[in-house]
């Protein structure tokens, strides 16, 4: 196990020949498994089927139209158990972040879709006689997704409509109760772009990551349910932990090591460095 | 222009076929432009000749007996006028920065050959009143490769035999007078990597990129004739300079980029971000 598996394993898309195009007004929006085509076959109002693209349906024309016509298909396939249950969180589709988005899908079909997702991961760090401590919280057992694993400490998708910055004031209270004067402070860092397979689906994901140092006497409480519990440890436990275990969730070992990265804590003298920048820009 | 402009021009290989690869047992270590082929026919006791690659001759054996070959190469390249004059540096030639080098060879026909090469580049910034100042260096106007462009406060190759931190030393000392104490505090915070051609060579650098933070009294003083003058620049010029003018050498401006993202001063906010953060890891 190395740094550079963890990267490897964010990009494990071995053929991306197995998926076709998920299209609207032209433009690629998705990408959809070959096997999972004749799931949707029964939407073919709200679907046009071609040898290499799916289409949505050119009758729908409006932003309104599209995502009611979704929504159902969402429905649909979450009581066929194709995907977990509806969420409260709706994401944009469209051909990319700062794109105009066509619809809203849930979140809960982003992924069966393939299409773009985007989020925010902070890392929580303390200085202490010269030497970084990072918060690292532990996903809740109950989660529907990567539940028990490590995470870093505040972390969430970007819905329709919020801003980065709010999305970060709710996150950082809904998961940590950090207060918005502090979580103003979340300095943005860069951004980690990956392409991940499971089960069919693809997450074809970008994290906007944010660096927040936090007080010495600050101790950071999950307000959601989603977080187990949180543990302040030293930036070396978190090397090693993310280097030669996957207790952390495989999204989060990259913000940890593009941390480790940009902090000086991982070095040129290691011999994947290069290939492990190149990894998180994928 | 933009900040995306500066990083497409250092990417901007349209067409990697206009290139044959440059192999040695068997592994491509570079890449040749086809109309520069006819011009290494005279030496075809050094390199074989195929449709759709160029290796060194299996009877060149050693480390030693492929060094010189290549060397009188390059003596007659530099004749001839397809290669600037033989510097004083000498490249490791290999499949990558961390493979063993199969031979060695003159800096100025690295290009010529498409040999990956590498560097070190370091940001000197000052921190004055919770403001980010940067020490911006002007190269010489009678350097042989772009002269009198806005350059990184420390910038160099990465020769045969040295290691980083003696690069550091060495480039500190003779391009900043920065002590070594003092230059020891760079730290390494990524790598930059791009495709850049120019008069049909081809550059597959690798930049390592240092932060070092100097104290508002340290002065840079050149004393090896390269840099014409440094000046402290406030941030915010700096990001101007960058993305409106063509000032800064073409990788440099790279390397300032990447500063301003990694110290949030360029922001998701933008909408080439994410495309940027590619560009610079390609």
């Amino acid at each position: 196990m190395s740094f550079l598996d963890r990267i490897k394993k964010c990009n494990n898309v071995d053929d991306l020949s197995k998926f076709i195009p998920f299209v609207v007004e032209g433009a690629r929006v998705g990408w959809i498994h070959h096997e999972f085509c004749h799931v949707l076959k029964k939407f073919d109002h709200i679907f046009e089927f071609f040898e290499k693209k799916i289409c949505l349906s050119p009758q729908l024309l409006t932003y309104q139209e599209r995502t009611m016509a979704i929504d159902r298909v969402v429905k649909f396939l979450a009581e066929e158990g194709w995907i977990a249950q509806r969420s409260d969180e709706l994401y944009p589709v469209s051909t990319g972040y700062y794109a105009t988005p066509f619809f809203e899908m849930d979140r809960s079909a982003i992924s069966r879709f393939g299409v773009s997702a985007h989020g925010i991961h902070i890392n929580g760090f303390v200085s202490l006689r010269n030497e970084i401590f990072m918060w690292i919280g532990r996903r809740a057992d109950d989660k529907s997704t990567y539940p028990g694993q490590l995470d870093n400490m505040v972390a969430g998708g970007q819905p329709v409509g919020l801003s980065l910055l709010d999305n970060i004031l709710k996150e950082c209270a809904e998961e940590a109760a950090i207060p918005p004067d502090l979580a103003r402070k979340a300095k943005a860092v860069g951004s980690i772009t990956y392409q991940y397979e499971e089960n069919n689906c693809l997450k074809p994901d970008t994290m906007f990551v944010f660096d927040l140092e936090l007080p010495s006497d600050f101790n950071p409480i999950n307000t959601d349910g989603e977080v187990a519990e949180f543990k302040l440890l030293p930036v070396s436990e978190v090397m090693s932990i993310t280097a030669n275990t996957t207790a952390f969730k495989f999204n989060c070992a990259a913000v940890n090591i593009d941390f480790f990265i940009r902090h000086g804590l991982l070095l040129p003298e290691n011999q994947d460095y290069i290939e492990i920048q190149r990894g998180l820009h994928k």
